[in-house]
């Protein structure tokens, strides 16, 4: 009976891999709603084929405009599309005013595209590893391509980035975005910049300063970073923003970095998985046992130090592991 | 000799409690570039004495001048004040404009005061784990007050969120704000909502959705949620706000909250530097193996799924915990 609920049934299985949009939704609810990893278990021989785009950049940038225009210029090349929506203020989460709601579900309306938002609180598990399974039920129901959009801003949309195969950063020419993007560390996990509302003041020169702050990394990398300027909502620079990332996707396949990227991505991902586990394993075990409570009144009291606890706490887990060597 | 570089030495941890402003500057960097935990173990005891207030809210809502003013009418009281600045975009981070960062120098030449910015990267372990070491130094270095400005968008704020007795959330009236500051969870960690540049148009109306929002939790907390209205470049509304802050420390003490509080912190804590070490370990033992690189291979094709090699890892070094029991 337990496994029947939590393990994806047969028949679900194959609507799913077959792009059906409720079982999608199903699926990604349970996986969200779940810390059982039976469902990504058996979903996952059927994923590595989307390819993953990551778009990010400060609050306001126009980042969902964007998603939207490109999403329909992949959906006119007979493409399926999967979109996430991680951004609590995109009007794919339901974050922005009504009219641009409505221009949305003009896409969500599509046959093939599918799209999801990712609740920030609520769901079990951290959100950026929640946005990477969703990611992979997209993936494994026969999406071409799966588009991420996050507010870039913290270390959860850095997270997520990882798991994209290109990353397209959005800035506007307003005073300051550059240099705080720059140390917000989004700039380094740029593929593609764009410079969004292209037609207000500040852009070319917005445009100048990221060509010389990337002209040594094109250098290093191989890849010569493409800085584009769009309009979004008149559908301006679109086609060449797609085609730049159709560039990427070619440089990443002939240099084989695509594969090593991916295999590193993996191997960061079974890491985040193992900390995962032993944290749940940790709040269950440890955050309710009386000890730890009498404990804490000694460190609050100042006779003991939490770092020493938590040394020996985890030394204690960790013994077994070098026994087992 | 190890042993002498990692360990505080005596006579410095005298001048570091007497709020030496060198040695507290090389006690923080030690710190900061040290996964090893000897001083902060040596200077636990010496803590517990400060009080620590957030300043936290979007790009451009004015925090650093906020903190600026606030740090001004607590040195009236002859307090001593530490400051951290974990905003990239502060000027006390070095990332706003030159009056701006000219105007800081100012506070930061005055002898109660001592200001540090971390730095988001090229730091061991995690950015909100370093704020929370480097303010158990300034506690440890006799200052009455530790402020630290954070840029409210991420989840590593809203973990250095929790290390603060006090958390002011500052808005302005713009449009979007308030939702999107909703939104991102930091109104669910404010104790204190300051509508900064309360000059400008729509002001009062964030002010008035902030009281409705506010209505129900007021009731239901049993602290009543001042919200304030400042415009910080001109210095109004900063008595008010100062004296909010009072009030919501005089209504810790008194409800017995600030010791249930901050033992949660400690708890909280412990679990986090349990968590840090484990981490540390994988790494080290972990990701370099050989073996998980031909597991990787396996995965990238297919042949295995990332969740059960992560559980079975997981399993390995939980292991010997049940057994310890």
């Amino acid at each position: 009976m337990k496994n029947e609920d939590i393990s994806i049934k047969m028949n679900s299985l194959k609507k799913l891999l077959k792009g059906d949009k409720r079982i999608i939704a199903q699926t990604i609810s349970a996986v969200e709603n779940d810390t059982n990893t039976k469902i990504l278990e058996t979903i996952f021989p059927y994923t590595g084929k989307a390819y993953h785009i990551g778009i990010t950049g400060p609050p306001g940038a126009g980042k969902s405009t964007l998603v939207n225009v490109i999403a329909k210029k992949l959906l006119e090349k007979n493409n399926k599309i999967g979109i996430i929506a991680v951004d609590p203020t995109s009007p794919f989460s339901g974050g922005a005013l009504l009219g641009d709601r409505v221009r949305m579900t003009d896409l969500a309306l599509q046959k093939n595209v599918f799209i999801r938002s990712m609740a920030s609180r609520g769901s079990l598990g951290g959100l950026a590893s929640k946005t990477k399974d969703a990611a992979l039920v997209l993936d494994a129901s026969g999406m071409d391509y799966v588009l991420i959009e996050t507010i870039g801003v913290g270390q959860v949309e850095l997270d997520i980035a990882q798991v994209c195969d290109t990353t397209v950063v959005i800035l506007v020419p307003e005073s300051g975005d550059s240099i705080q993007a720059m140390k917000a560390g989004l700039l380094e996990i740029a593929d593609i910049i764009v410079v969004n509302k292209g037609d207000r003041e500040g852009c070319d020169r917005l445009i100048m300063e990221l060509k010389f702050a990337f002209e040594l990394r094109d250098k290093q990398a191989g890849w010569h970073f493409p800085i584009l300027k769009t309009i979004a909502t008149e559908n301006k620079g679109i086609e060449e923003l797609v085609s730049a990332i159709d560039s990427h996707r070619a440089y990443l396949h002939k240099s084989g970095k695509l594969e090593d990227e991916r295999k590193g991505k993996l191997m960061l991902r079974i890491h985040e998985l193992i900390e995962e586990k032993i944290r749940a394993h940790l709040k269950e075990k440890i955050i309710k046992e009386d000890e730890l409570k009498i404990m804490i009144d000694k460190v609050y009291k100042r006779k003991l130090n939490p770092y020493r606890i938590a040394s020996n706490i985890a030394k204690g887990i960790i013994k077994s592991q070098t026994r087992r060597k």
